[in-house]
């Protein structure tokens, strides 16, 4: 089943699951985040198919979330390298693995991030960077901008706070 | 194609992926947490077909990431409302919308989220609750929990430091 709707709607949430949230995909980034950069490594790392490999890396390239290296020259290899918009996935990551970590780790989190600052276990908090308090969904409300079509922005205005 | 063999990844971000990444399920989150709590309007909202909503609320329902609440008695209807854990998700979400606002919306942020604190947009940054420092890809690292096989730990210790 292709989705190809979710590209079309007016929501960035559903245009950044089209790109980002097929199978394997954030996996993929997970392993390239921490260093593993190379075709054989992530193949090995994953334990996927070469082929879903090879499409995954090519639609991060062709969507410019990633760079091809070239590290060796006979025979050509490259390494695939995060570039900016790539990079600004880590929030991301980092809010999906804490949710896992806390919710669905019951034998405890097979992974942790450290904080290198302070030396702790990464409990990150979402703050604003207007006003440095935080996000939460109490706090928030939802805008439809003006130029766009109301469709979206109509409904959200029919409920305009996060009160569930 | 199922991917029961994410579930038994030793990673939180295969795992939490396994239950909210299914195609549909964040946008239900998503509209859920903007106050759309019941099946008619989220079914006109999103437009899905009855059968993929029932289906995806009832998976979400059985993770305790909602629960139905009887609104109606005669005829039976319920709303969904999150749960402790669906709460939780919000800054995923938050940090998905962010992205696709920043580097999908060529026209423009279809909806934005405004912070009730201060009036302006949200631009979430994540700091470390411990510290209070910013949390970057560079001033993390992962750690591998010291009660869990080694396969995972291993391979993030040759790459330590997220820094491409």
């Amino acid at each position: 089943m292709k989705r190809t709707s979710f590209d079309d709607m007016k929501c960035s949430i559903a245009r950044t699951l089209n790109l980002i949230g097929e199978w394997w995909t954030p996996l993929i980034l997970r392993d390239i985040f921490f260093g593993v950069r190379r075709f054989e490594p992530l193949l090995h790392h994953l334990g996927i198919s070469r082929n879903i490999l090879t499409d995954r890396l090519q639609t991060l390239v062709d969507h410019q979330i990633l760079e091809r290296r070239l590290y060796q020259e006979r025979p050509a290899r490259y390494e695939y390298v995060l570039t900016e918009r790539g990079r600004d996935l880590f929030p991301i990551l980092v809010a999906v693995m804490e949710w896992g970590n806390k919710w669905l780790a019951d034998s405890g989190p097979p992974t942790e991030l450290i904080h290198q600052e302070c030396g702790q276990v990464v409990k990150p908090v979402f703050i604003c960077s207007a006003c440095g308090q935080e996000i939460t969904r109490r706090n928030v409300r939802a805008r439809r901008s003006s130029d766009n079509s109301m469709e979206e922005g109509e409904r959200l205005k029919k409920a305009p706070r996060a009160n569930s």
